[in-house]
């Protein structure tokens, strides 16, 4: 046997035991200094590490699992990470989860792939948890979930009449933020640029800010499908909307990127912002605090979401899971920057 | 017994013989569906996976695991997941690891904790690899990893003499390629405007710039320090530099987010982009190939540099991890846009 291979098994077999011995604690000591959310002097948990560490102990939580039934594991399935908005909900939900003493399990469909193809796979890593980003569950597999006790959460989306947990931006509240936003600072002919067709969120902005402006007695608001959330559908509809005679003297679009794709096409043309046109977004995503864009948007409150989130499911909270499948929408607020203005001035 | 409740145990209690008896195959072509690198029929997988989540069936890969010793959870360290340039080395190495059939587990640093603070938690979970790209490892915790024989590669960093797979653009290369890019179109008088002063990627960008710059005859550059890779500490940069009087023609940014702070400073002073100064950034993010950027760049060769990683901690290739450390340098390319301008025209 060679020297590595001797140490490799001499390493391999550290016990908790030997931890104890060494420190002259008792073995359940060693226990409550790798569980998270026992009860235990810092200081005792700082000696006990460090020696566990040098002897080249650890336990083994996978192990573990077989008989506590938890992995630690949460799992959150989204997709395109290189959307600036899904960058921020993976964070803030990774920070979450380990705030919790778990960790994120990260599963990316594939072009094509629906959630439904990869909860098989999903469920065989015995995930404690599960959040969905990327797209809706049906109530088949729902009900699978259900019945394997993994508690699931749709986040920033949710399914109407579906048996399952939901935390969302309060979209409609924040379409209604921004039509008394514009309607308050003098704009006769508001637009709104919308994201994809079918999202909660598209819908429920859009509603909001129509219901909002019809109550406010305005009716002259536009309404321009921009067929996605991205740069190039942002780009496209402002060039549609300002080509016509009726042109509107501010736009919200769907997103903060639609927005950035807007500016580009008003500057294109000529057109001051916000002298000639006011623009707004949603989201708050890191780039509209740039002065170039110095972008007037709704903040989706990612940090409460996330948490709202991990709640349901039954981490971070002496009680578990809700058992009542619920739906949280979480308001956001109203970030004043440079693209909007105010008319009466 | 509730319904429910006998519904919950009738699920738990499936075994793969039961599968195989429902579907009249045998127990081994169940197992072959459930791995990925088996040989199985398409259309007979399609079939057992079908029916196995008809019947509520699942194979335990936690409890295989014990038995293999495989998890196939690799972990990932990153911290700054909104940094734009991050979200991509994520999406490739997390797309990657799902190629070989395994899962990215996340570890996000929190403020003030560096990877030996969390390498304990992560290697409780007996993860199969890790990849580290938001710090380095001392040569305490590389030992302590090697003695678990859990392959670590750093990514998108490396450090000279420690005995630990690395992978990086070949940033060297990547700043020899800029300074020939702009001498080639006459600019006279180069400025780098450096990121992280101590990171590998700063230090080998700016020896590649400047040393191709020394070879090619140019002396009159300029080094502006930045002090971090950010949006402001571009800004800051460009406005102390075009405030010279030996004012730069062209500026290089040790990033492209630093480039679009660089580019909105440029704007306020009034100077026009390309046509009184040149710029030019490193990354190519998203963002670049937005018209108001149109920021020439380089490539990272994100996807290769992911696969590089994978590869070297052993998965992906029916070879196990590469016993020798290696250090992997991938070029990148020179993406030519229209923040930059061949002054001889």
């Amino acid at each position: 046997m060679t020297e590595l291979a001797k140490k490799r098994r001499a390493v391999s077999q550290v016990t908790a035991e030997d931890v104890a011995r060494v420190l002259g604690v008792s073995q359940s000591t060693i226990s409550r200094a790798f569980t998270a959310s026992a009860s235990i002097a810092e200081d005792t948990k700082r000696r006990v590490l460090k020696t566990a560490n040098a002897l080249g102990y650890r336990p083994n939580v996978i192990a573990r699992s077989l008989i506590t039934r938890r992995t630690n594991i949460v799992a959150v399935v989204m997709d395109n990470l290189t959307d600036p908005c899904n960058a921020l909900f993976l964070d803030a939900l990774s920070q979450r989860i380990q705030n919790c003493s778990c960790q994120t399990l990260l599963f990316i469909p594939a072009a094509g792939q629906d959630v439904e193809d990869i909860l098989p796979t999903l469920l065989q890593y015995q995930v404690d948890a599960i959040v969905i980003t990327s797209a809706t569950l049906s109530s088949t597999m729902a009900r699978t979930c259900a019945l394997r006790e993994t508690p699931v959460v749709l986040f920033n989306r949710y399914v109407p009449g579906l048996d399952i947990h939901a935390v969302s931006c309060d979209n409609e509240a924040g379409g209604r933020l921004v039509a008394e936003f514009l309607i308050k600072t003098s704009h006769v002919r508001p637009a709104y640029v919308s994201g994809l067709p079918d999202a909660t969120t598209n819908i429920d902005r859009k509603r909001g800010f129509i219901s909002r402006l019809d109550e406010l007695g305005v009716t002259s608001w536009l309404i321009e499908e921009g067929g996605d959330y991205g740069h190039e559908a942002g780009y496209a509809a402002a060039k549609r909307l300002v080509g016509r005679r009726d042109r509107p003297d501010a736009i919200f679009f769907a997103s903060d990127i639609m927005a950035f794709g807007g500016i580009e096409a008003l500057r294109e043309i000529g057109l001051r912002i916000p002298e000639d046109v006011s623009v707004i977004g949603f989201d708050d995503v890191p780039m509209a605090a740039w002065p170039s864009h110095g972008l007037t948007t709704i903040r989706q409150p990612v940090k409460e979401m996330a948490g709202e989130a991990i709640a349901l499911v039954g981490l971070g909270s002496l009680e578990s899971a809700s058992p009542e499948p619920r739906t949280s929408f979480i308001p956001g607020t109203l970030v004043e920057r440079t693209s909007t203005i105010d008319r009466r001035r």
